[in-house]
């Protein structure tokens, strides 16, 4: 069986002619991103993740992570191997230098990321979320705080947690009751109940910095009244070294479905009345710190799709390339083949390979438009603002659909735990959910995303994919995308809603679409890169692309029909 | 949480208007099938499955089947629910009176299995197989096999296996190497390995009927040098009850991601060289005996699709009735509401309804032609020849599609274990690859269906749905099969099978929307069900009938593309 690869044909691919790199590297920000240093990260880590991660995978998933009243455990390997990751500087790509960073382009940490999670994806969700930990202190931390802590989140030294979920509290982020209580001397008093906390609690990093939204007294209901503070599992000593234990425990972590690496921990924030943090930013003001740090992390999730679909694929084509079964239809010869060669199996391989480069694409076009973004253009602020729903939901349903084609081509085997397929069926399944789930992510496309700007900044992108599209089936698709929106544009809020998961598949496979027409047109030349490159191609606009047609009905549907069905009748 | 309560309603109206019923019921064979003996039939399964079966489906998950040197143990309240299975006489519904059973129809008995699969899919298995046994004896077996075996495996005091697949021999059949040689008595002596042995062994009969495919000295390679032999566990004592052990022995069961209740067993035949087998059937006719047993068996588990995708739904409803986040979009009341009452919570729930209904609709009208077929109906047996692989492998497809849309209905606790949506996903994964892939049912469509008959049996089902059809989209769609299967009916084994599964998918799904059009014409008046059901048929001839047309580029795409990339070239 082979083992895992890392992409970085198709991400030197990509990032030249989706992200265009050389546009990034020629400004003064970016200046470190030359073709060289950008070759030498991409195969640097992806030598690492195979030789590291890789063998780890299904360790994460046998063993996992492990709860005991001191705190999680994780498996040795993995606490060794996340030691080999800090050392390797891998978590320094995409921080700026002023910070212990290396300054390079977010979409080269895209790139990164993409190589350790297609390697171990419960295992990268740790620095996944350390990076958004490092966004929202750039965006909104004081000078003390990005000083004391950028550093060492920057090299992974310490990791960064997300807590917004309560119980009651889920995609409705501002029904949340965790309360935060001056001390007196600008410090507050944290407490409350997290759950959800994806690596909460472990024993990798010397600290653990918990971003955790909670209200002060006083605040106003709802999200308006929501503020962010700084939580360190270990409060900092005068010289800035992790001191006494700040009253964080994990009380918990979940059963899951797969993603066994990775600890999703129920927090308890001062149970015992002593734990202590600060507040990022203004009060009240921790729904925009919240979304500065989602807007990544929805994008790095949409990524883990891309990583699942990887690793999918390649376990897949290992396993084709290997069985022997039956003789070819057709054929005179009557000899057994390499499933490899039976056209349905091709069919699916070739699916895999078209799907997983197409939200690789749209991924990392998202994550050039966040580089863009910082270098000032407005306009790719707001292009962001459009692709990250579909980055992430999209990106996270290719997943889903590639690990379950990976099964598929295994047959029996693919169901038989011992084979990795059904890990990577199984890891995926969470990714459509977290980070907002894909349907809310169809609800903020159809809602705030179609109207910023009056429209203009989805106009722009239908605009831009309308100047560069050729294939029919795609003109047509985008023409069809167009139209929805307008429609959609003064649509009342349910029948948006109720059209908006369509209309974001729509969308989305034109962006794909889009983006591989034009790495098509790039893909020249015989070597096999290109040449899967092509084929891939083709498949996705010859086949993939008229598919989405077929949503133009439900697109446009209303929410009446919904509505036929009183709500106890759906339990008749 | 609201527990399972089985589909009466939708299954009494299918009968009626799918399988019709009333007809069968007109005849001698069927008399029996009356509307209060079906009626009791349905009420008392579905309380029998609801109270004893259903409690027990986590606990199938969560112990299992287990295996240890002296066989496999089931936990300990399955063995006493199935003895109550066993006293029920649940398993006699469908077996001939001649044989000790009700000789009720086969629809009846689907729609028997339709309940316990929906409560217990892993442990309904076990009787699921034990009917592809009973279905080879019944057509292959000797007058004394029959009188010796059949009334214990009807009542299910006994229970059957199928013994087809070993390690070089998966889809190919005829790659097996298991022998069997002449004991000079009449009997045979059985040696070899078979794998994937779902319930090869358990304890909860006094007795398991192996049917175990082996060659014979001398016989021509491939498929038809293959000859069905029975093998008890135990070979019977002249008083026809269990006596010697029998030298088959359960190596060991393999670690699966999901229906850990249903041991899948590596079985080793004739280790000691003292495994005694009788023939079924003629010697080297044992792929036409295979088929019988496979035939329903493919409609058993195109069935398990429609049991999942009921308890998925009924889960997923009761949850979506309960979680209580976020006010109405669009509404002035700031109150949170049900999930319910959210636009794309409704669009999953109900395309779960709809796409239930659909795969039952399908399985059952197959179900049905099984019954027509065995009055002697050669158009029925056309037709059960042409639906098979669709209630195959859409009705499992649709398990799997309703699987998933259940866990993100239940957002982040769906991911949880404990909450009883994942294990019907990862339950219902076996399904499109067991007792054929999918894909081998496409190929079986796009080969030997559209030959039969010289395309005829195809023609007639599409002159039948055409007859009856009335939405644009579906008479569209229906048009787009027709032509498709015309083109597909001379091209090249490459392209045919490059196009099968697009064009399985757009086939099964014309059929389906038929059956939902004709279920909708009969859905009338106010109460819940039919208000339920009128809203499940718009939304599939609406929404999910069109997403079929998007799949027509791909089954009318050659398989140029997908030989454009060299075989090793897919790991570049």
């Amino acid at each position: 069986m082979m083992s895992f690869t890392a992409a970085v044909a198709d991400q030197r691919f990509v990032l030249e002619h989706v992200v265009r790199i050389g546009e990034l590297a020629a400004t003064e920000r970016f200046a470190a991103a030359s073709p060289d240093v950008v070759d030498a990260v991409l195969e640097g880590v992806g030598q690492f993740a195979s030789g590291e991660w890789a063998p780890l995978n299904r360790e994460g998933d046998t063993v996992g992570a492990k709860w005991s009243p001191d705190g999680v455990h994780m498996p040795a390997s993995f606490v060794k191997a996340y030691k080999e990751y800090v050392e390797g500087g891998w978590g320094t790509i995409g921080v700026p230098e002023d910070f212990g960073g290396q300054g390079l382009p977010f979409a080269i940490q895209t790139a990164v990321l993409d190589t350790l999670g297609s390697a171990n994806m419960g295992f990268a969700l740790c620095p996944t979320l350390t990076v958004g930990a490092i966004e929202a202190l750039i965006h909104h931390g004081s000078p003390e705080q990005q000083a004391l802590y950028l550093p060492h989140l920057a090299t992974g030294d310490w990791t960064g947690t997300m807590n917004l979920t309560e119980p009651q509290a889920g995609s409705d982020v501002g029904a949340l009751r965790a309360t935060a209580k001056p001390l007196g001397d600008g410090k507050w008093s944290i407490k409350g109940t997290k759950i959800y906390i994806s690596f909460g609690d472990h024993d990798m990093a010397d600290n653990i910095v918990h971003l955790v939204l909670a209200r002060t007294p006083d605040a106003p209901a709802g999200t308006r009244g929501i503020s962010l503070f700084l939580v360190p599992k270990f409060r900092l000593n005068e010289e800035g070294t992790p001191g006494d234990f700040n009253d964080v425990r994990v009380v918990s972590i979940e059963h899951k479905m797969g993603l066994h690496a990775s600890p999703t921990c129920v927090l308890s924030f001062g149970d015992h009345d002593d734990c202590v943090g600060e507040l990022i930013g203004a009060e009240h003001a921790g729904m925009r710190a919240m979304f500065t740090m989602m807007n990544n992390a929805r994008l790095n999730v949409g990524l883990q799709g891309v990583q699942i679909a990887e690793g999918a694929t390649q376990k897949a084509v290992g396993y084709a390339l290997e069985r022997v079964q039956s003789a070819r239809a057709g054929s005179p010869n009557k000899e057994a083949v390499r499933i490899v060669d039976h056209p349905d199996v091709r069919r699916m391989l070739l699916r895999m390979k078209a799907q997983t480069q197409a939200a690789r694409a749209l991924v990392y076009y998202a994550a050039g438009q966040v580089d863009r973004a910082g270098l000032g253009d407005g306009a790719a602020k707001n292009r962001l603002e459009v692709v990250t729903p579909l980055a992430k939901a999209h990106g996270t349903d290719i997943g889903n659909e590639v690990a379950s084609l990976g099964i598929q081509v295994h047959g029996g085997m693919g169901y038989v735990e011992e084979t990795g397929a059904a890990q990577y069926f199984r890891d995926a399944r969470i990714t459509p959910i977290y980070e907002g789930t894909n349907g809310i992510q169809a609800a903020d496309l159809v809602g705030r995303k179609l109207a910023l700007d009056n429209g203009g900044a989805f106009a722009a992108l239908v605009s831009d994919m309308r100047a560069e599209a050729e294939h029919p089936e795609l003109v047509a698709l985008i023409d069809a995308v167009d139209a929805i929106a307008r429609r959609l544009a003064t649509a009342d809020a349910d029948d948006k809603l109720a059209a908006s998961y369509p209309f974001l598949t729509m969308t989305s496979v034109a962006v794909c679409g889009w983006l591989m027409e034009r790495e098509g047109r790039h893909a020249t030349g015989d070597e096999e890169f290109a040449v899967v490159k092509r084929a891939s191609v083709r498949f996705y606009l010859d086949q993939i692309v008229p598919e989405a047609h077929g949503l133009k009905a439900a697109a446009t549907a209303s929410a009446e029909v919904l509505y036929a069905v009183p709500a106890e009748a759906f339990a008749a």
